[in-house]
């Protein structure tokens, strides 16, 4: 297939190549020059505008880091829908706020393109990989029509009901990991300030009803878990200002719709001030450092 | 074995009644006497006092409601600690402060009688099935004589540290639970308003990193699972004021201990304003309905 | 003066009827052609687009529902900033996010356009009366310009430093207002509750360290102070979406501005809630219905 | 007048000097000799005992530091309950919880002793001028009886209704006090990061809806006022932990109540990390440091 791809940052890099190793025929570009030729030295094709871009492919992939990116080279005067002939299938995999991605959606359909939200889940390493879990918003049709590419470049391809709900699906997960995230800290911190090892209350809480991805699988105490950033300095992982970045969009998403989300907004304020004392490229599990006072702790 | 049995209530009534399967003997005390009258139709033995309850027995249990009342029934001038024989095993199951449970286990030893503190997570249900889990702190001696007993009324019997420790786990277990039981309640209904389905929604949380035991095994959005107290109008299971009392236990603790618990403390507000609006009795996954609100969802 | 003046709702028409009695002409321009031809009625001149409300006139006012009005307003293909002489001074009294004003401001002055941002408090009473407050940002220049025409709508102009301070101070003034209500609101309903005189109790804070605007001038419980909306079932005052309004643009300022502000975020989800459950008419002291809840006060 | 007085702390030892000014004959008492000694030096007797305090004197005064200090003095087998002949006026200055105040009280009434609770705002140095603020709950005629005594060592005696209503107006008022410091402080520091000055910012605050005590009075903001604890590094004044105790009060009597206090419980998290970071001997106002993060603020 010949594929448009528009976003060659971290993730966009690696996701090309694996496209690339799949056979598909690739037309890349970027606004930074140096990630185009990166590309064309992996086989890829320099496009020399948003516009070339969709230009003799039969889709389009685009991964931008905002809401406003999305805009701009979706409906700018040079931008997609102003140049992709129709029946172009377009597939966004910017993390964004839901409006935003219905908005554009309807803008496609009316040119006849059709589109789907495809935002991922899964890290730089999930992208490099090729096991990113991929979130599908749009029509059924659409859905299918652009799972052989996701499947290109991650394992999981989950249709997530109409337009923006890939988007939905994403920053509500996110939301609830990030909260989980945090109660798993105080958790922690606080059996541990109580006198008990935390090795020991980790085990007791995986197997009751306080169990979470947080607890079993990505543990933020140090040494209860190997292989994880918090056995490692909080180095590698998910950092905490992309975290803040999605619980910013899931907070607005719920003021535009009038949703009460208590301890999501505390949740992103609690990254907030994480992020402001200097931590925002550690892991986001390091937000448990902000539970980690100097008091020692009680007997157990 | 001989067991003397302090507090017959909800829970302590079937979890005598699966000791007397066991064959053992026993003799129960509490300062209601329908409720002992009960055990004695049961093959329980009636005893007249706290005192006698001890009298000739290898083990005394307790399940009472609060700190208040472990500490007049183990302390007080014709209490446990005072008419206990030295040697006596005793078990405390109630869930209570950890502090008390320490205090009152060093007054115990001083006596020369081993204690263990043995909250339960399980319900009536598990008190009836059997199939409770215990979560043991004390002495690795003590929790193995304890364990033979324990295991007439329950399935997991684990050992959680040195004394007080049982407690610690239980407390910062159910801290996680709220947390999540919230988290899952914000995280369901912003993705239902956004336009998601929520079964689809719990679904991909439910394989992805916001799981948790409240969104895949017992969760609060009505109709998403079968078998839940969501689905038959929050009836039964763990109600909100047992929940609300937990969570006042470990914020108390944590304000003894000089720890932060932001959203445990916030948990226990939740807890508190829903129990004020009248759900106290209500299965505590009910905390969604304050997330309930009027307006109809946008599309999706 | 000759006098534009763009945006003629429920502020706007007050604050030009009082231009027009000092004398000075005016221009007006709406998007909605009733609401200018009442100002016409009244003596003020129709403007034919925003571009002819800024021909001919010393002075341009705006008074806009949000940011997105203001950019498009100003900065348009034929917006103000194209379309005003150089040297027509710019007065924009929206309430926006200080971010929006400055880059606004930015591309006046490009266009050597003297601007500043007067957002009011004061309510449509105060518009009425002639006594709001302006809060100005910009130049010491630019803001001795304005003074005497704001002079004609306003009892209170004060400089509140470079472009932008304006809507800095009245957005984290509210922000404080919101947050002070609900303490009052926490702090008179707990004081109830444990058995004192709500009377006898607003007169203890009115002279303690607890005393706040909300408690001693616009006291929410029904009752404690005459002649304010708690006295009259919260009609009329500052809606409660209103202040929902300045609370999401404070914490989306403190987003872009990473700076942590939990209170506020919190504060914007408790009017979130009282909103969804279907109060947003009613003045912003009404929130403490949140907190009256149906059991009765303890003895005192 | 002869005046039995217990707890000579830092409180303590400056009223019972002022009782002595005043010509009064002091017995004073406390667990602590020295602190005994030290008043017997300023012309005060030494009781041996609680109960030999309550001998031969027309009142009782008490200055302790808890609950469970109140209720030991009291209630003990030897306490002032047991002791005091009948007549004897008690009056309790310590700041404890509501509900421990009415069971002390029902219990001197029982006795035929009239009781008030008389907790004070004004910390030592108004102990030591004597212009302490006592809030008295009681009934009308106890209240009028113990005033000329409170007028001794304090300028303001406020009546506040029944019994424990003095406790309820205290932390009542110091719940509200709390919030509103935090959010003056939250609104003090986002202004300045979004380029304010914040002294142009406190006397806009000031003299408009969102000023309070803590911002017009006790501004946290280093150099904004003369002569308080933040330009002299938060010595002095209102110590963090004194702080912390109150809200934990009050906190606590809300879920007696259960009664939801939201921001109130988060200033009592928010005081519990800024004393778990090692803050608790600085003044309540120094919780701004909270908000002092790093990054330099944006331009204004």
């Amino acid at each position: 297939m010949r594929i448009g791809f528009i976003g060659l940052g971290h993730m966009g890099n690696p996701m090309v190549r694996n496209l690339l190793k799949h056979k598909h025929t690739l037309k890349v570009y970027d606004v930074v020059p140096d990630l185009v030729r990166k590309m064309v030295d992996q086989g890829g094709k320099a496009a020399e505008s948003i516009a070339d871009t969709a230009k003799d492919v039969d889709v389009v992939i685009t991964m931008l880091p905002s809401s406003p990116h999305v805009r701009s080279v979706y409906m700018g005067p040079s931008g997609l829908i102003a140049s992709a002939p129709p029946g172009t299938l377009l597939i966004d995999s910017s993390t964004i706020d839901p409006l935003t991605a219905r908005e554009v959606e309807m803008d496609t359909r009316a040119k006849n393109c059709p589109m789907v939200d495809a935002p991922v889940s899964g890290g730089v390493g999930g992208a490099e990989a090729g096991t990113l879990t991929f979130m599908v918003g749009g029509e059924k049709a659409d859905y299918e029509a652009a799972r052989p590419i996701l499947e290109c470049m991650g394992k999981n391809i989950v249709h997530c009901g109409g337009p923006g709900n890939g988007q939905v699906a994403k920053i509500c997960n996110n939301m609830m990991l990030a909260i989980e995230m945090i109660a798993t800290s105080e958790g922690m911190t606080l059996a541990a300030k109580l006198g008990m090892d935390p090795k020991v209350f980790a085990g007791i809480v995986n197997t009751s009803s306080g169990r979470c991805w947080s607890s079993d699988t990505y543990n933020p105490y140090p040494g209860v878990l190997d292989g994880v950033p918090a056995s490692r300095g909080y180095s590698g992982g998910f950092g905490s200002d992309l975290m803040l970045k999605d619980l910013t969009l899931v907070t607005d998403a719920a003021k535009s719709a009038r949703h009460p989300v208590l301890l999501g907004a505390i949740a992103q304020q609690v990254y907030q001030k994480h992020s402001a004392d200097g931590n925002g490229g550690k892991d986001f599990s390091s937000v448990i450092l902000q539970y980690m006072t100097g008091s020692p702790p009680t007997r157990g």
